[in-house]
């Protein structure tokens, strides 16, 4: 089983729902790496078209992992497993590459609808089959309908207990970082 | 059931084991709040006794509800859930306050030893008991020992899956914006 992340800052929806490239932001770079090597994935691709940015990704690893910063020999290992790629497909050659594997695109939304795998489901898959998978987040209001379109996989959004009342009612609206969080425990965290 | 959350900034460790007080971080605020509000927990207290920092919460809360950033209505409903207190001791009196019960002090961290509860036995606990729960989360380099020796409950570290093979080895070094998502996740998601 060998699973990577990534994080796609284009294609991408603003609150508008018209499809933009987001800016990057320095710690969800930090957490997903962290989030990403504790629970065992083998890389976290961060995606971005923009020259810019993918430069900034080339610093900050740069920094955690031979500059300063790798002295903090915790977040150098974390920050090591990551790669800055201008487009998923680019995430996907690179998995091939590595593994021998074209990986199955499993993507994740709070607003994913149509056909859905569990959580549960893909966790007794990922324990069945060697297949790379990709689990793929995106930022801003979320991953524009092209990606989920590709995707072999559809996660469901992540929510409270459903038999739980709640007087405030339903609220989806996760950070990256934590859906990232939570989506690698439900699959690999030992609960 | 009402369970609130604590984010602590002293008494914490640093990375020698000292006791001191950490700064506070912005992100980690927004992120608490909109976990928090997501899986229907009654409040976030985040703890710190140097004044300057109280009132740094009170700008940032002041500008997601009451300025600018309440027209962001998603953001603003998760903000208002968040309070600045000096200590833990406030937290728990103003939670007696809101609730007319002492709240359980349950206790986070990614090196808790000695009796621990589990996550799937809080769960149904949470589910059969109406006592309130405070949850707290330490910063820096955890919560220090008087924190943990006062607490009603102590949870497990969380980790990847022991029965799967990981040749790189354990490690533990979640941000505190993945625990807090993941504890709440595994006490009161839809799983």
């Amino acid at each position: 089983m060998s699973i990577f992340l990534a994080l796609v800052h284009f294609p991408c929806l603003n609150r508008r729902g018209e499809v933009v490239a987001t800016a990057l932001t320095n710690v969800d770079i930090h957490d997903l790496a962290r989030s990403g090597r504790t629970f065992g994935t083998a890389g976290v691709y961060i995606v971005t078209p923009i020259d810019l940015q993918l430069r900034m990704i080339e610093e900050v690893l740069g920094h955690w992992t031979q500059g300063q910063g790798s002295k903090h020999e915790r977040r150098a290992e974390a920050m090591r497993r990551v790669r800055g790629v201008p487009s998923l497909q680019d995430a996907a050659d690179d998995i091939e590459k590595r593994t021998g594997s074209r990986p199955r695109l499993v993507v994740t939304g709070a607003q994913m609808q149509g056909q859905l795998v569990s959580f549960a489901n893909l966790r007794k898959q990922l324990r069945e089959d060697d297949t790379p998978v990709l689990l793929v987040f995106g930022t801003g209001w979320g991953l524009a309908p092209e990606i989920i379109e590709r995707a072999d996989l559809r996660l469901p959004p992540i929510a409270r207990d459903p038999a739980l009342a709640d007087p405030s009612g339903p609220y989806n609206h996760l950070s990256v970082r934590a859906a990232v969080a939570i989506a690698l425990d439900r699959l690999l965290g030992d609960r």
